[in-house]
């Protein structure tokens, strides 16, 4: 790690990705929490629940029934935030109110049929399965969407509903905000440097060495010299690879192998099924040259102390800027010091 | 409310303040939730609490006494996220790991002697301490520093820690990301239509009547057609005004009276102490010419459907863009139709 005794002093760093500035208050983390503390305790899910609209064979809330599926599983969503495309708005009052018209659908992907198990759990041939259901989506899904999301939210805390491993997509005919400023920061760093920002970046962290957290031939998982959530972490192929889509082989068996890394590593962290969103982000569908783009995945995890203390993004962050109390530095030591056996597994 | 029945299908607004477009999914409304809900009970804390470190004479972690205040109290954070200058940081390396110096302090302001009060309860002329306080602050803290960010986390949920009234203000030597923004949007709309943006947008939603909260001859409170939480309002002088020091005597008593009209409709909405971040912007300090400027609050609530179910901002939002189900003009008539009554003080 780069002793610079000033990274202990509170300090701006930029994230070229998106060109936002974040707040690090790294001499902040010893501060005393008296505040709102999560209910950390897990209840031990049944491998099979009639009462889950996710398990195979189970009817759902709209009445249509599950397949008796082995492995993974696609249905459209009963509860589509984006549907077929809809009438064109009218106003607009000098850009006071607009809008605009959207068309988009929206999937959930069974990662397994069986309703306790998480990813972290799950076999390297099982994340296979759950990696070539993403590639198979995302190729059906970009033909018809100029971006297709897909994403997962794990644990209550996040919002998911429902502890059976699933994921989502949502696509959509507009390339929504994230992905834009993404696209348009490498666009113009490749315009001003002549090399791909991310293809570049982690070349950088593989020699420093200093915020690796799992690493392979074909994959580099970094907690990002930006990151905003505390365990933050960026998972990109580290040869250039605009799309999920693009896969070879190797990247297939050295994705799986690096992501079940990474999720026993979080789950060992706190000694919890470690609650995170995450999701891919590749070049767009029709948007001309796209040397610009590397594939990558983010993961926002939002535990920051111990299974039960989560960092709150909220006055500050919603209003000025977000902050981050523990350095990345130290996040990702924390992180790689990990064991690769899964703390449920461990003998006593 | 404009009947367009194209409202009722998914569609995109964009936010003119800050560039941003939002997702907006009003049929998705009716989604049963089985997930994740907050606990609702409130326990009603004492009037005075001898282990609270915000209480009038109690000592703080630090070690330091609070004053024996009557109203209101101004004391610097013990546990600063911006502490005074650093060094300046060297790396760069072709804009992969930028980073800056920061400069700036941090403060706590009680709002009440009172440990359980909430600003809901307290009465107008008790609203007009907590006003002239913020004033005084921006006048003392603009002096030195670029930005001064007053915010309140309220609520467990909004990660504060504390049922004592009080709010922040955290100040630095540089303009964070959403006030920078704001600046940006508000300067090109001055130059494309020769208009304050936010003057002109309250005046045509003070014609159209429908997204207003309260009003009266000082300020409005809409949820803005473009809000992204359910119950998001913005809340902003009529009459072009760049900061809160400006803020004439007639302003202020407005203020107090609208303020206490939000907050009231806000916690008798579900019938519990809303929880919110909320927080000023106005023009920065010595950034030249701030007619494009107009001073307003944000009110960021994380409520949904019920006290206990909140809007989770994950997944879609994180990698994509925020999205949301009900529509503005609904949440608006739904605040609007509240009493000013507080619910606690209704007779049964
Ligand atoms: O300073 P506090 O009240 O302890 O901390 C709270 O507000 C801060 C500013 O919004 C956040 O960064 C923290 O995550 C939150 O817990
Ligand atoms: O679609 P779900 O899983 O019911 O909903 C969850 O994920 C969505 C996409 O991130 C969010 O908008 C919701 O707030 C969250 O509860």
């Amino acid at each position: 790690m780069d002793q610079n005794s000033n990274t202990l002093h509170p300090h701006r760093r930029y994230n070229p990705l998106t060109g936002q500035w974040l707040l690090l208050s790294p001499h902040r983390t010893q501060r005393p929490w008296q505040g709102r503390t999560e209910d950390a305790t897990i209840s031990q899910p049944p491998g099979y629940d009639p009462t889950c609209y996710l398990c195979p064979g189970n009817t759902r809330m709209g009445g249509k029934k599950n397949e008796e599926y082995a492995s993974t599983f696609v249905f459209d969503n009963d509860f589509k935030a984006l549907t077929q495309c809809t009438q064109p708005f009218q106003e607009d009052e000098d850009g006071l109110f607009r809008s605009e018209s959207t068309d988009g659908t929206c999937r959930v992907i069974c990662f397994s049929r069986n309703h306790n198990l998480t990813l972290a759990q799950m076999e390297e041939k099982d994340l296979l399965a759950v990696i070539d259901i993403w590639k198979a989506q995302m190729i059906e899904l970009s033909k018809k969407y100029r971006w297709v999301q897909i994403f997962e939210n794990k644990g209550e805390i996040m919002g998911c509903s429902n502890p059976h491993p699933h994921g989502q997509i949502w696509a959509s005919d507009y390339i929504p905000e994230e992905p834009a400023k993404e696209d348009h920061y490498q666009k113009v760093y490749l315009q001003q440097h002549g090399k791909n920002l991310l293809v570049e970046y982690l070349a950088r962290e593989k020699d420093k060495r200093e915020r690796i957290v799992a690493e392979n031939d074909q994959w580099l998982c970094v907690v990002p010299y930006w990151a905003t959530w505390p365990f933050e972490v960026l998972l990109a192929p580290l040869h250039p690879t605009r799309r999920l889509q693009d896969l070879d082989d190797a990247q297939r068996q050295g994705l799986a192998a690096i992501m079940k890394e990474l999720l026993v590593k979080y789950d060992n962290l706190f000694s919890t099924s470690f609650p995170y969103s995450m999701g891919w982000h590749g070049a767009p569908a029709n948007n001309g040259n796209n040397d610009h783009w590397q594939l990558h995945a983010h993961y926002y995890p939002p535990l920051l102390r111990s299974a039960d203390i989560k960092k709150f993004m909220v006055g500050y962050e919603m209003l000025g800027c977000p902050q981050r109390d523990i350095l990345p530095e130290t996040a990702a030591e924390m992180l790689r010091n990990q064991s690769t056996t899964h703390y449920s597994m461990r003998r006593r």
